[in-house]
């Protein structure tokens, strides 16, 4: 058992947790190798919500008997049966597994210990805790979603270095380089959702897909448009291409009230879902928005400007991770993604931590968690 | 004659010079060392303005005869007489030293070669160019002043994570860390002056003398003002502390001309001077202002802010370095360091290269050289 052996065979879980990224959601990214004789002997992953998970993947795929040998997993195996596949630990029983090792317990509260609690009960030895922080990580969306119900929230924006987000007339094309916004897009495939504002919609009219490269997998994410119904056009393309069904509108009851019927037609026969959110001060109550995204089984979303909807998120505290590309130009006006008249001492400023610092195709990356945690103690 | 021998003896100058800090203007950072059957015998490095160079020092230091022995030294040895102290290719010379090893050609238009020459003719060996780009970083206030006899100037700054230099109150204490100040109370060690516009003046009051636990050895730099003297309050520390005969006023003719009689004559009781400069558009004609002061014999100075002053350093291309910390705060209102109306498209944006990225006490520090460059082409 010693701890450097269990680690490695933890990363390679990781690694096989990985290739379904943006493929699980709302279920977690796990991994799971069986191991006999310090040999690799079967290898398996959760590949798509809905299909078999890790476990039992890696016991069928396995070239020798299992039995007797250990099973390494990233997250604690399942022991409920109120979902689309059997329980997991049931599986590790009959198969004679010998030893198994855990890199996190399952925040789910079906779970929550009761797998490792069933294994020790069926005599087979159990290790927890092994790279429980980069498993964590790995899973920082499920942990967050699974326990509060509500989407991850990653903001991710690009500013200059003089930290302006669009010029005066609203032009932000480009601040960052092909390669800063390639990496946005293999964002948005790891995402359930992107989420952006008005101003942004009438600025850049995006089609918030994913392009530059990365491979969809025919998955493409919800796009989530907050603002005021009523005043909204139904020019934009995201609400006339092929993907209009995977837009939302979020608006509060007040603006649905006001808009005209016709235009609520235009949008059901576009498939487009309008979404009412509870109002807070000058902006929309993010808990309530939050909550009734997750009730969709959207459990993270990206959201990718502009300033309005940036602070109320900042000044409400509803994201878990920010994502700054700072670029190495200076245009001299503009808008901030942020905006607060009232702070007017240096010293009442938001304080945040660096997490990761990172200097990308001539751009730095700054990266940040709310609360300065990486993600969630689970 | 290894490469990496004399590299590693090069390197050995480079500490030897940096000794001197702050303390050479407008000479450069010189070391030397003296080496005979691979071991150091002699050691020396230009100490202060107006003594000794580097060589003659390492020479009189060594412990053993230096005759058939290696100098090493990063700058050319000079030849010319037109200063304090007699040439050092004499000394070389008599010294019967066999093999010199040098860093860099002086870019001084009185040595430019000659000093390689001289020793030529008289049967050393000599070798050029040993981590020739180290040696011009480490001597490129140097390098700037004596091409352009204009002061090496950079341009120091620190920003919240949005874009911020102050709140709208004007407020800016503090964006960055106590660390973080001290690395510029050193910078304001190493260079000859400080330059504030008087919007900086009128909001910190600041005193802009070396502290912070850096030894300033009894050399405090210029405090120079760059403002319509005109409108300017006597109040300030600058111009009533013990050190107001190293404050300097940079000034319009048309603003002087307006001056009160008794305002100037306060100035010159205090021993601050006050010079005229050229306009250019809204601002001063900046390569006017640096041609005066680098007759004063100023080779560098740190531009401390605020705005106004660091707008029409950079739209002038009047820097040669800029280094801006950016902290991790967001405040949602206030000025950025730059500010520019006309440029309305993000195409249109001045464009940077990153020189050098540091993670400093939870702060990005981001560097810049203008034109990309580390330093001036020798």
């Amino acid at each position: 058992m010693d701890i450097k052996i269990d680690e490695q065979y933890i990363r390679r879980c990781f690694a096989l947790a990985k290739k379904a990224t943006g493929m699980t959601s709302p279920n977690p990214l796990v991994g799971s190798v069986i191991v006999q004789d310090n040999i690799i002997i079967g290898e398996g992953y959760h590949q798509r919500y809905g299909e078999p998970h890790a476990e039992p993947n890696a016991i069928n795929n396995a070239v020798e008997p299992v039995e007797g040998a250990t099973l390494y997993c990233n997250l604690e195996p399942c022991c409920h049966t109120n979902k689309q596949t059997p329980p997991c630990v049931n599986k590790i029983i009959e198969s004679k597994i010998k030893r198994v090792v855990i890199s996190n317990l399952d925040p789910n509260p079906y779970v929550a210990g009761n797998g490792v609690k069933k294994l020790r009960e069926a005599g087979i030895a159990v290790s927890v805790g092994v790279l429980e922080e980069e498993g964590r990580e790995l899973n920082e969306v499920f942990f967050k979603y699974i326990t509060t119900q509500k989407p991850f929230v990653h903001i991710k924006l690009a500013q200059t270095l003089d930290g302006k987000i669009a010029t005066d007339s609203g032009d932000s094309k480009w601040i960052s380089s092909e390669l800063a916004r390639e990496r946005v897009h293999q964002w948005r495939k790891k995402y359930d959702a992107v989420l952006i504002g008005r101003n942004t919609l009438e600025n850049d009219d995006p089609t918030l897909n994913i392009r530059m490269g990365v491979d969809a997998e025919g998955k493409h994410p919800f796009r989530i448009i907050l603002c005021s119904v009523d005043k909204l056009s139904t020019e934009f393309k995201v609400f006339n291409d092929s993907a209009s069904a995977k837009t939302i509108i979020l608006t509060s009851a007040n603006s649905l009230d006001k808009c005209s019927e016709e235009k609520i037609e235009f949008f059901e026969n576009k498939g487009v879902r309008i979404i009412t959110v509870e109002k807070k001060e000058d902006s929309f109550d993010l808990n309530d928005l939050l909550l009734k995204l997750g009730a969709l089984k959207i459990s993270s979303i990206l959201v990718e400007g502009g300033q309005s909807v940036i602070t109320a998120f900042i000044d409400q505290v509803e994201y878990d991770k920010l994502s700054l590309f700072i670029c190495p130009k200076i245009i001299g006006n503009g808008i901030s993604y942020y905006k607060n008249d009232k702070k007017q001492k240096m010293s009442e400023a938001i304080q945040l931590n660096i997490s990761e610092i990172e200097n990308f195709d001539g751009q730095i990356i700054y990266h940040t968690y709310s609360g300065g945690q990486k993600c969630l103690q689970g």
